[in-house]
């Protein structure tokens, strides 16, 4: 399971003040913080940073590599982000995202291309959100095909159904549970990932759905995930599950991240 | 979902001390509490009690059903037992249960089809528990064909593939979530049952996998478990899991069950 640590997002207070006054150390507190949780990956979005995303990426990204031994998930729809953040990244980053609305996807290709990298690429288009699974399966096929034809492997996209709040139409559950099963059954060897929180926007005990979908989505073939590592409760689902899925033999990994205190 | 409430167990020492004695105001209270919590089925197991299980069955069966207005699951391999419990019980009560060995099916069948019940049926025969989804499938299928065949509806039948603990095999967690899809899919109409706290034995945490355990086979068609309802961590992620399956339109109930504090 790969964990993505969504804390340095300029939209959250914490990281909003220390990208404005380029806290280093908070920055890099912050990265730590997240990979001692158990985060194997550090997402950095910037975008609210308009007039200074180009600059920000960089610096934010050169500092968190600093300190931490993980990749970076460079988070901006803006190509020339994406590409400012892949000329300083060291190692394979993440690059989040591109859709399938024709204009958006060729241009991040034209940048993504020239870098060894991984893409997370969502299942929209020019009419935005599907409503259904079989759309979202359509739209992945169509963004695997484009994405496999500039030499992506399946194993560097990861492909994202896009989940919205479960408060705003209750069949979206399910149906990015179905997404997740039937992308990953028709084309073996791509990731599933998707941004666990958005499913409960708007409703109370947050932290409780979030898990509980976690727990729904893995079952079903989710292998990535963007989250707060530092919710120690979100953090003991992916422990539990990854045992339960069968992926620690012998519980291993669970009984010594037990002892570690880390749930 | 149907949720069993298991609390009611002479191998537990409050349930023990309560059928020992006779305290019937003991075990009303121990009834009512669980379908308070959210139990609409109340488990009865006095298989501790062999030299008296005929006489206490009926005892606790009468005792519970003066207090609350629920059914029975009437739990023992006896086919004796589950006589006596049927001849007292009021309304439609679950026989828990049979499995596939020739001589309890046809023992258990020739008392249950006298009664208008519903039964649980175990997933192993003669050769005991298999080891793969594949013989699990193929022994629910003997046991849906042979109980229909004497006017079973497959809404009154309760598959159990029967969970080992995930300590023992790693493969287990996989086995029984593969088993749960692959039998709903194949008999479509028929109920997934387990008992949920055997996927924890002999591990640290055990409330934290039975709930993560519970939401990923939820997510793979569980509908019905016999757990601890009294668990308030393991009942919140019912809730949570009911709304994100699309079973509570607008998330109703998940707003007034967390008004009225239940989770």
């Amino acid at each position: 399971m790969l964990i993505v640590g969504e804390k340095i997002n300029t939209t959250l207070k914490r990281a909003k003040e220390i990208v404005e006054k380029k806290d280093k150390e908070g920055l890099q507190h912050l990265a730590k913080i997240q990979v001692d949780a158990g985060a194997s990956m550090i997402d950095v979005n910037v975008g609210t940073r308009i007039k200074t995303e180009v600059e920000d990426i960089k610096w934010a990204i050169e500092t968190i590599q600093e300190i931490v031994d993980v990749p970076c998930c460079i988070d901006s729809p803006n190509p020339k982000v994406l590409e400012a953040g892949l000329c300083v990244h060291k190692g394979k980053a993440l690059v989040n995202s591109t859709t399938a609305e024709k204009k958006r996807l060729e241009e991040v290709i034209s940048v993504v291309k020239n870098y060894n990298c991984k893409i997370v690429a969502l299942t929209m288009d020019e009419e935005g959100i599907p409503e259904d699974v079989d759309k979202r399966c359509k739209i992945a096929g169509i963004l695997i095909d484009r994405l496999s034809s500039e030499g992506f492997s399946l194993d560097d996209i990861y492909i994202d159904p896009l989940i919205k709040p479960v408060c705003t139409d209750s069949r979206v559950g399910k149906i990015i549970l179905q997404a997740i099963e039937r992308i990953s059954t028709l084309f073996p060897g791509v990731h599933l990932i998707c941004g666990l929180s958005n499913i409960s926007f708007g409703l109370p005990r947050r932290s409780l759905l979030n898990r509980v979908f976690l727990a729904m989505a893995m079952a079903r073939g989710l292998d990535a995930v963007i989250l707060d590592p530092l919710d120690k409760d979100l953090m003991a689902t992916v422990f539990a599950a990854n045992t339960l899925l069968g992926e620690d033999e012998f519980c291993a990994n669970y009984l010594s991240s037990f002892r570690e205190g880390k749930f």
